[in-house]
């Protein structure tokens, strides 16, 4: 059980400046027993500060997975989940850690976690990826967690969650959740056949209706099987002969 | 409550060796509310690098108060708690961060939580001085977790377990979620719809897939407004003009 859980996390960092701090992450990942990095467009890496920073955990640094965009780095993730250190224009979701680890431990397959550039975070894009955001209580006065301090405190959540005491969450039964590329599928689906039937304009702004269907079907998350369901409503949409 | 349990904790480090540690340790501090450090007998202190590490909580660190021993540092605490990543010779009373933060909410006075050198630790001398041993569960085959993240992680529980809202799970406000009667009028039109479409038939059963359905969309809790876009886009599937 609990190494299930720990092998289902991927700890995405998402265009790290500092080698330092993606060293530093690797540390903490390793104490709490976590070992899947990845990079998207890292700077600097690989880099010896980041080794040093490491100290021990250089082995993870080495199976780290370099990814050049975020879908190559949530590819066949079914949850994903965004850290997100500020207030934020957009309304999504949000679970504290705790909560976070829970929702998790009860997901079939991969788990990405997502960790944002030192200086602003997450873009909305990339939060609007995400099934829910993950907002670490901090200081209202002082929000500035670092990076690695980040990964730490989730990565001692989902240790402590879930050490064998019989105590953790059971896996949910069910189809496993629908995979990150297929729910991307889906909303290009979804909004060519909107287009289509003329609910959206092509020459109007679309960004902000798609943005609200995202979070409506992100928190349902589909399952494979749902996520096909859907996929096959919006075909029959399109498909002229099935129309009166 | 949570202002006197963050007024009454002192974080003391004893003989640190890299001031990169004190500063990173003054920032996670910040970030979680605490602002009592106390370092025993540091090793170059004050430091730029402190400093640097320590961001925007360069503040905790002019105002750490600076002892030559223990017993300086730990005058006038009245609950006293050393952590310790490793295995101890000793056997001494021992807590888990969140009962060791559950303890500290639980003291009239002031807490001091000790954390050990770089290398080796406290010593059964200073754990000794400890009511409890604090142990934060690790990855048994490695360790070695950096002392400022030792800091981060109490400093999170601290913050965590005495947030006076720390349970509540938020859904990002909002709209009031569909009342149950807009969602079966929702369902009727999703049906109908998908008979118009054809994705459904007639002649077959549809009990199967409209309760699929419905579990996938109940999952999402609709609020009002994204109830109405859903009808809303339904409505443009079943208007022919709209179709190519």
């Amino acid at each position: 059980m609990l190494a299930s859980l720990l092998d289902k996390i991927r700890i995405v960092l998402v265009n790290t400046t500092h080698p330092g701090n993606i060293g530093a992450t690797a540390r903490a990942m390793k104490t709490m027993g976590l070992e899947r990095l990845y990079l998207v467009g890292p700077q600097g890496f690989p880099s010896a500060e980041a080794t040093a920073r490491a100290a021990g955990a250089d082995d993870i640094l080495a199976r780290a997975v370099v990814c050049d965009d975020l879908d190559e780095a949530l590819e066949g993730a079914r949850l994903i989940l965004g850290t997100s250190g500020r207030a934020r224009s957009i309304s999504w979701p949000e679970l504290d850690p705790r909560q976070a680890v829970a929702e998790a431990a009860n997901t079939t397959g991969d788990v990405a976690i997502l960790f944002g550039r030192e200086r602003y975070g997450l873009t909305n894009e990339e939060l609007q990826r995400c099934h829910y955001l993950v907002n670490i209580p901090t200081n209202p006065e002082y929000r500035s967690l670092n990076i690695a301090s980040a990964v730490q405190v989730l990565a001692y959540e989902i240790r402590v969650g879930h050490t064998p005491d019989g105590k953790g969450p059971k896996e949910a039964p069910g189809d496993p959740l629908a995979a990150a590329e297929d729910m991307e599928r889906f909303y290009e689906h979804l909004e060519e056949t909107l287009l289509q039937t003329g609910f959206l304009s092509p020459d109007q702004p679309r960004v902000t209706m798609m943005k609200r269907l995202r979070r409506l079907f992100n928190r349902a998350k589909p399952d494979t099987t749902e996520i096909n369901i859907l996929r096959g409503i919006l075909s029959t949409i399109q498909r002229p002969k099935n129309r009166r």
